[in-house]
């Protein structure tokens, strides 16, 4: 039931020849169609020449099969699955980009968020550069772009770009003749690789884009690493790895990746499985039921259930036709709509003492509608337990938890929460436990949890930026 | 993961006065969407007026807020979701069916299949009647317009229009002064009503669309009852009630209804734990996880997993994005695309034994791949548990099991069917087992399952319509 | 400039084998647009088989690849064009109807208004017939169904039915081997075939649908006359003919027919320059020049000038990019519109004594926006001149010239329409005159201008249409 | 029945105070519609905040309720029409292009075709910029937000680039504050303002979009002036006026602009019909009808018959629902195409000798089907007339007179093409009248008729940008 957003999928394939790539990328972005559902894209490269097609909608809207004839066959392509905001003109922020340039030709994907867009962006600005997106992926590609006019490859000038960029960033670049992967040096976003049958490398934010695509996993991408695919194989550049510890989003085993995802070696399913055992273990209670809110509670929920002996049922049914179109005419409250989307089955609750366990809480309104609705149907205790710690801090690497005011946590205690959500007890996951859900520990960010963030953060550009917003939209004084 | 479809789905409001009755209509279908996908319709009835507004596709892309606009308020309305085939010209047969006739206007939503609809539209079509759609709801409706020539009143009409007709219909009428909801005299189709707080009587298919919209469930309509919704309240017309024994499609809690619906008394998702309960008493094995396929056997995996002790965990992850616009460009083989709806999760199947559970199987082609899935990702047994029994013979009421050749227990052992799909074992729930599912035994069709039909079939009729089906398409020859 | 709309074009094709018969009714509908811009349709006969597209929109909209797809290959095909009012319900008005009826399935194309549809319709409920459009399409379509019941064929059926219709309709039927072409008694509406190089036969309501599939014009259908095509070739049937006097539309010369076609022997254009001859005749003024209002008044122009020898020129430019579609955001008031519609040339008529021809005057408010163009432009005199006398009375045969209220000619005398409009000088063609515009005298309704109705009209039952409406929508009371 | 294309049409307003200015636009761009019909856009500039909505289609198309709505009020806007290539990506080529930059943001509508582009590209390219577009606005618009680093001002930025540009450019440029509108010192395209009763100037491609929203004309813009439109009112900048001696596109007053239009002092009407009696006068011929090619010859029809005293006629009737989106569905050749779109009216032919004034040919093609279609319909002898010399060169000024190869003035002898077109005799306005059209001689370009380039030509880059397109499309070898 989480709200949060991840900002972006990538998936590039290089293909042995020519054949239908396009097809490839369609499925692979069904597969990460979790990470971003505003807009996609697809560029096809056949034989140095790119086909692009790019809209608002998700894959299955967008790739119809007037667009695939479109796309046509090739030997390359990336594809790429983005969240943003709406509105028409927004249509000129899908990806990948694609710039052509008289040094080269390159389609860009992006996933991730880099820190110092900023001032990167000034300062090109100053140089007569013109910005056509709001977005960092094409401060990224004019970096790239302005290197190449003296690099004597593609590759390095991707890795000397490299130097100047900070933050999340995964990159799956295309050139008329090479497919470039490339993970930050902090390895904030997850990027693998692997291989089909038939001899193509695939490239994809999570592995189940690989399988979706009958791709067997090679391994993960380093932090700081670059894989070059061209006809001669796999080449990997390692300038920028081991440079910092890594840092990745745990969020994304907590939240965001798919449960089926393999990612720096640990199953999403299994370490969801894992923070609920952990959470029964922190957080007892005597109970007759626990149930997840469906889907990202689920794993965790028989997870507790697994460690606790208490026994696991399904307590909601959610509307499985419930999209990102929902329209709600009318005049139903908020409260109204969260029924429409999750109903109670009451024989499982009513009477009963009932662990609700959910992955997170941002604002708390969802939490509190549902336990609203548990009480409803006859729970006579809700103990709500939650496989992630409290967000306090926001994030800058590409998720949209965005400003302290919105988080409960950061104005309230763990009491007032309690009662505020109406619960009769509480547990959040420890930040410790956290650092274990892949089995072993390993570098993480967890800066939302703590505030420890391991780059520069954009604190006082965006403070420029919200100036610049006022004097953009104010008036010229000469 | 099931296949077999239900043909509709209705919904009807009778309000105290004007208010936004279609918002309701809104939210009850979408609430009973699972029931009919391929189109919708909402007539609303302001003070006599009808306005409707009906298409191909789901409620939330048919009613945006240009029809909802469109549709304006009333006092009355009824709604409609149906399963059809494609094509342009079948948005004719989109539902709910508006009569505009001298004796009076009138909407119709029709949820079942009459079984002597072709004698009733020859001899309605022998007296000079023109119909304008393939749909069995045409034919109900010229029935009871031909009554209200001479009826005292339409609910007078709708009793005489039943003694004539024979199968499956849960119907809601709408005059310009009164709703009607009528469950035919076997009750194969569920039908419930409620009432809001502010007074409003709701009719509708299943309780979950009840609780869409926050009515108290009042009670399901007795087999063979009329209600009568008006100014007066609610009166109930019982002439067809008793005539016949119950006979209720037990594959509503099998599969077609929602889990958190409660029909007839009985609870749907606790029916389907208990299918999984008796299936584990019934066909016991050693293993070492039970999963169910996603979504209709996850309730009775829970109920093996409960019975045998064997522990319950997710084995699958469903793409949620997967729709009915499900369109595969490319070349990609069926067997490519069921792993794009299901993936497993490696970690939790890896040299396991496994008990798989699933709602039914009619061609066996799907439960094979998915076996395949399981045994790719490394299950070292799979063990198929179904929670209905074989299905052997069509069904005439509403749903889509329809011809003897396509269904797998018609043409094969048991044996046979276990190697077909590659089972270490396979058990699929007794008959007798069925009859208990409701939690006490109550009258059941199990015509595709025993082949006993509790009403007078088609099939004469039916080489009937085969042979008209060949001269209305041939040569006139006059 | 005329706003007055004829309701329908309709055209048949007979093929001598399968071919893309759906391709020559495109281009026949094109050429017939002129005659309804809001639907239109096509009905395929592939051996016995209809295959039917119909929507709302222009021919080109309406029929894009996939319509023609669908439509695909057959030997004989109808289509329609139709102006009706607006409403995404209305789709279900669109034409050809389809009837499939266990004595034959039929297409049925329809251009004009039958003056007895309301007691017919009541008749047919009363046997409990149910009506599915407003259309008088339908009340025929039941007509020939009922006859077909006992007639030996569908000609037989038409022929019989005849005899119960009043009013104008220009007909084309399909049945599965047989094209069928009816012009009413009156011969109110054109009507006429022809035949292609490669032996197909060709109707149309106008010659110039002819011209746009190559085919050469045979003849007009004599009123009351029936036409039958089938492998035998064509037959006439000739019961209905000379019962009674001919009376032709003549506003489809003044008006709706497209200059370039010829009915019954005369050419429109010609017709119209005959028009502007007559009208220099009966209303000389001196003046400096002579300019048409675009399109309708150009061919009337050019014949006043060169009856009076003032010269003719192009006096103002009409946007040809304003389509049906025009929608008009923000303030501007109607005065505005006209102008971005229609803009003078003003070196054309600045200082200048001006002739405006324009085809008619309904309610006078688009020649008074009009007159003040040409005045705001710096003509000195303008001096209006209409080729068809004053409207005075509704038309019930297919046009929507409707209530006396909205007619300026009603309500006012000539001077003072003169100064409503703002001329100089006002000049009506006579009723003797339109009579002549054929070249010969010959029989024509001219009730518009008279009120000579040459039919019973449905003012009676019109009166029961309005009563009928309030009962529809009114309250059942039992 | 030109089938040569304008590339654009442009439109600004700056209003005195906040109003739905886009309304306004929106007006002004359905007057300009027949300079461009594949895509358009407006940006609204409320209080230095932009709003654009730009699409591929026709105005009304485009800009309906919805886009109004988003569009909003504001006190400045601008507006463009483009013809274009088809395709989806196109769409990104659509204007006004919109540029945020740190120095300011900047809307911009081009009208014209800018023969350096290349070099300045490769140029820009060089330094690091990216192009996302393939048009010469954009190389435009770079190379003012490049002044603009050091510039005191936009319009200064502006004056600045201007001197680096060559070629054909009417623009009109909004800043926050500030509208500027520029024409090329060759005063190639036209380009001229006006002022509503309320204060708000408007610059427009055409006087007629002026009239459509009801402003007064002001005059022209001279060739080279630079007009600033900002709260203190309008000032010009004459550095690059009277540097090169005019040459104004003699094809707008044949062909691109309304005959409704005043440009540079003559009325374009006026102009035509002036290039008929030219035509009458060079190549007199005894006939019996002159008749115009609607709409373009139209004008010159009525010329030839007044200054020759044979009688002017409507030959051709065309199709008025003819658009842009004409597809042509099945088999029909493209003669059949041309009957589709023009339909001679053959009493005013048979038997005739008929002048046929058209205004140019390219190809031939049209003509010679057109002819085809006269002789038909029974015209003894035809005799055709351009008023437009033969086309021997392209033209480089943002028209689509491409390569000499396709122009048959270029591979054939008059009496060719005479024969070719089948005629009986054929006449062209000589370049001594076309120089004459706008009643007294001023400075034209007539490089198209005569090879006397009034600047560069892009004949070298040409050949470069051939190169670059190979090594884009080909491989990369680093």
């Amino acid at each position: 039931m989480g709200t949060l957003r991840e900002e972006c999928g990538v998936f590039g394939i290089f293909a042995q020849n020519t054949c239908d790539v396009a097809s490839d990328v369609y499925y692979g972005l069904y597969a990460l169609q979790h990470r971003g559902q505003e807009s996609c894209g697809i560029v096809v490269n056949d034989d140095g020449l790119f086909r692009t097609h790019r809209d608002l909608g998700l894959v299955n809207d967008v790739f119809d099969h007037a667009a695939m004839e479109l796309l046509g066959q090739g030997n390359m392509a990336v594809g790429h699955v983005r969240y943003g905001t709406t509105g028409a003109t927004d249509r000129y922020n899908t990806q990948p980009i694609v710039v052509n340039h008289s040094k080269g030709r390159m389609a860009l994907a992006h996933n991730g968020n880099i820190v110092n867009s900023l001032p990167l962006r000034e300062e090109l600005e100053n140089k007569g550069s013109i910005f056509h997106t709001t977005s960092d992926t094409e401060v990224i590609s004019y970096l790239i772009t302005g290197e190449r006019l003296t690099a004597p490859s593609i590759e390095e000038a991707v890795n000397r770009a490299m130097t100047r960029i900070r933050g999340a960033y995964s990159l799956v670049i295309m050139s008329p003749t090479k497919l470039i992967a490339v993970r930050d040096e902090n390895g904030f976003r997850p990027l693998c690789y692997g291989k089909t049958p038939d001899g193509s490398y695939i490239v994809a934010s999570e592995s189940c884009a690989l399988d979706a695509v009958g791709a067997t996993f090679e391994r993960d991408l380093e932090p700081g690493e670059i894989l070059v695919f061209d006809k001669n194989g796999v080449r990997s550049i390692r300038d920028h790895c081991g440079k910092v510890p890594p840092s990745f989003c745990v969020f994304e085993y907590i939240y965001f990746a798919r449960p089926d995802s393999v990612i720096d070696g640990a199953c999403v399913h299994d370490a969801r499985v894992r923070a609920g055992e952990f959470l029964a273990e922190e957080h007892p209670v005597e109970a007759d039921v626990v149930i997840g809110v469906p889907d990202s509670g689920l794993d965790a929920a028989i997870g507790y259930s697994r460690a606790s002996g208490i026994p696991y049922n399904i307590g909601f049914i959610k509307n499985k036709y419930i999209g990102r179109t929902f329209i709600s005419p009318g005049q139903k409250s908020r409260e109204d709509k969260v029924k429409i989307k999750l109903n109670p089955i009451p024989s499982v609750v009513r009477g009963k003492r009932v662990i609700l366990v959910d992955d997170s809480m941002v604002r708390g309104t969802t939490s509190r509608r549902i336990v609203k609705l548990l009480r409803e149907a006859g729970a006579v205790e809700v103990h709500a337990r939650f496989s992630a710690p409290p967000f306090i801090a926001p994030c800058y690497y590409g998720t949209d938890i965005d400003s302290k005011e919105m988080l409960i946590a950061c104005k309230h205690t763990l009491d007032e929460i309690a009662e505020i959500i109406d619960v009769d007890s509480l547990g959040y996951l420890s930040v410790e436990h956290v650092k274990m859900l892949a089995g072993k520990e390993k570098g993480y960010c967890t800066a939302c949890f703590d505030e420890h963030y391991p780059t520069e953060t954009p604190l006082d550009t965006r403070k420029d930026r919200f100036e610049r917003k006022i004097s953009e939209n104010g008036k010229e004084d000469k």
